[in-house]
């Protein structure tokens, strides 16, 4: 982490901004269902509800899994306030009956997940629900929107953070924001997939995320003339004095000034200018300008920092051109996922339990790609002996995956291949995070969330699933008999 | 509206989500900012912060204002927690005197707005905050933040309900928005743009939207086959039967089983079935098939509701095509903009005081488009006879505008050229909406914004600005004296 432009945090207060209470935030035919199953006594019956994705944001080879933590705290909150029946009640919808017993409400339910932070690929369970028909069915909505959203931010900005090549990058987005949450648990999804920080405070307040800010135009703008504007930041900011240097010009003015403040106010104090931030304009160009006006002033040690509508292919292309920048700011394009703002994560029903044993449920589709998975299964991530991530595989729940001796599997796109995995190992990827209702897991902090991203990315990953243009797809094969019984359940529902 | 889908309300409690304090949703360097003015003793000085945009999302003509109750109430709110000050001193950057100045901190200024709901475009101040310096530096990041995603989202929706030409569009977006807030508040800025409704139960608690929902493919899933579950769900909610018809296959057996479910199950209880729903496939299509399906089974009363991935530019297509739909669910498309989804307003400085006097600032920039308007000044809407809008008009605070007779004004493209309205009635758009730090607009409930935006885009605004293909640009005048202003600003700082 380049810390140049962070300042050095002391106490962090933790805010507790997700003490909210986010029940109502569902889609209306959760609650109509809801209502129904419950009229049916059906709402005691167990099912699976599967959370995955089918397609990688940006045509890439994987996307970095993230908003667990909001997730687990979304459950352990859940309940419906009186002013919340009383909303439903107006609806003229609903019971008295059905809504005594969403006055009492309680997610009962297990839940089984990745860890956060988790590479993670198209069609496999991410999260399951296990929990009765009622209770897997209201908290829909709310689980699906912050994997979307988080995965979808912290997705983003990998891509961004791997076109820098090492040099860092900030998230600088909050005012595009899709509002106040997207800024903050945008800034926490950025940081995971490798931003070194954000300029919000909130989410630096909530998240202990280093938090960085120096000036605006409207700085430079308010005194009378530029050179008076960042002395008086110099003065103030001895040890962090970063200066905008655009508001006027870069070459004829921003940067004279800059060096002038420098040599005549920073130097006086023994201090030395920290770097200089551009805004505007051409940057690769102007940023090898600047570089060489500040080098032939003494100030090497000067970072030069850039920020305006940012993103891979800019970052790409400005260090392609030899542009000499030490940090990226990158605000609407990181924090709107712009060039592909959806991650289409969905909550799907795989099993229904029935006189005590889960029977799989599959859904159709004309297109092959949305055949969902059906039953209870695991999933497992299959490392060679370089621990490198080969394949994912899907087995029952009740199947011994034993690698100790070659395996065979089924890639599911070539089924008619006898295919095995010999000297892997297997890693069950799904872990019990709440049980009952209750959280199991140990908070996890975001520092090591962010580690074992990059850790996975390092060490894991092919690189060649990492590139942006053709990246290779991540296998996601089956055990022998979970492909059979897949196949036996389509050929029972189209025969 | 087409209310079919939608539920009668009754009662309705308003959900004071708006009471968390976001007070720290801020870009830190608007506090280094404001402990730099605050140590000078600038921070008395009064300024005006103009908020304007440069460029229509998808190239349109225009862009609808939203999210201005939400500034007023954040406004209202503004203040500093314990906790956060604590924070804040973790920093180690700030002054115990600048912290108690925070503790304590109102926002002493005065806001001038459009009313929510207005046509807005490019460069023009929709917002002014006229506000001691500390206390305008401080707001800038919320403003913007809400300004430009309720912004974005109505305008995107209002393209979406115009291709749907006079059919119900409705909110189903939740699961894809960018968190919880752009899902509620999404929800709220859509109802503005022309959507009849949301799926987000929150959001019609906390605005007074109707919602609907029916159900999912779990639902169907659940049971045993598709004809229970229709029966089930028509049993349930007699006078709202929507049944989605696309969990197996639709017309071998979503559609028999949804006309069987009408003729045994709600055709002996004396109802009828309300609508299908198909969420998948290709819709033109289906949807004819499923009309004449309908029909030759006597239910032409059944309504057709459409979903999936759609936006304007399918709805237009579809309807090309001669789809038979009569409702239309938008969701990911619609509630993360898909297509642009950055709206870009801006918070720039305009004015600083000076002796008790205003002098007028302004953004010199490589890029012509990205130069300011300078200074403190009222914007008109002109109307022609017809109460058409021909354009706007930038004055100076102080100058009279005066339409009664032929009016000079400059367009600033084609500044040599005499220009005169004629028969022309203006109208100022900026209103104060807060005084002082307190709200002295009345609030606006939210179907008047609706109506607001409904009316102008009838009654006020030129078809050749509301096309989709090269809209026409809406001009933004000047009165001679603003024009000459500027122009010697620019001289002044240039030469």
């Amino acid at each position: 982490m380049n810390s140049t432009f962070f300042f050095e945090k002391g106490v962090v207060m933790k805010k507790q901004f997700d003490e909210r209470n986010l029940t109502m935030v569902m889609d209306f035919y959760e609650l109509t269902m809801a209502n129904g199953y419950f009229k049916d006594e059906d709402k005691e019956r167990k099912v699976a509800f599967d959370v995955f994705y089918r397609k990688n944001p940006d045509n890439a080879g994987y996307a970095i899994f993230a908003g667990l933590e909001q997730i687990i705290e979304y459950i352990e909150n859940l309940h419906f306030d009186e002013d919340d029946i009383e909303y439903l009640r107006g609806q003229g919808l609903f019971g008295e009956e059905f809504l005594a017993y969403l006055a009492d409400f309680k997610f009962r339910g297990d839940i089984y997940s990745f860890p956060e932070g988790t590479i993670m690929y198209p069609n496999e369970p991410v999260i399951t629900v296990v929990a009765p028909l009622l209770d897997a069915q209201l908290v829909e909505t709310a689980i699906l929107l912050q994997v979307n959203h988080q995965s979808l931010i912290a997705t983003k900005t990998r891509r961004i953070v791997r076109s820098a090549k090492g040099r860092a990058v900030s998230d600088f987005g909050a005012r595009r924001a899709h509002n106040m949450d997207a800024a903050v648990y945008g800034a926490r999804a950025a940081y995971i997939g490798g931003a070194v920080g954000t300029a919000t405070v909130l989410a630096g307040q909530m998240f202990n995320i280093p938090i960085s800010g120096t000036m605006a135009h409207s700085w430079v703008m308010f005194y009378r003339d530029e050179f008076e504007a960042f002395k008086h930041y110099a003065e103030n900011y001895p040890d962090a004095t970063v200066l905008l240097v655009d508001t006027y010009d870069v070459v004829k003015s921003g940067i004279p000034n800059a060096i002038r403040c420098a040599k005549e106010v920073l130097e006086p104090m023994g201090k030395r200018l920290k770097g200089i931030r551009l805004d505007s304009g051409d940057l690769a160009y102007l940023s090898k300008k600047v570089r060489k006006m500040l080098d032939d002033a003494g100030l090497t040690d000067c970072k030069i920092v850039v920020s305006n509508s940012l993103d891979e292919w800019t970052i790409m292309s400005i260090l392609e051109q030899g542009g000499c920048i030490d940090s990226f700011g990158v605000g609407e394009r990181l924090i709107t996922a712009k060039s592909d703002p959806v991650f289409g994560a969905v909550y799907k029903i795989a099993a229904v339990e029935e006189n005590g044993v889960f029977q799989p449920r599959i859904k159709i589709s004309e297109n092959v790609e949305k055949i969902t998975n059906p039953g209870l299964k695991k999933v497992y991530r299959i490392y060679d002996e370089n621990k490198k991530a080969i394949a994912d595989l899907i087995a029952g729940a009740d199947e011994v995956v034993d690698l100790s001796k070659p395996y065979r599997y089924v890639d599911p796109v070539k089924p008619w291949k006898n295919r095995y995995f010999e000297n892997c190992t297997a890693v069950e990827l799904q872990q019990l995070v709440v049980k009952n209702g209750k959280r199991v897991m140990d908070r996890v902090s975001i520092d090591e969330i962010k580690k074992y991203v990059q850790d996975q990315l390092t060490d894991n990953i092919w690189e060649e699933e990492q590139r942006f243009e053709n990246p290779h797809n991540h296998y996601l094969d089956m055990s022998p008999a979970y492909y059979d019984m897949k196949m036996s359940l389509l050929h029972k529902l189209t025969d």
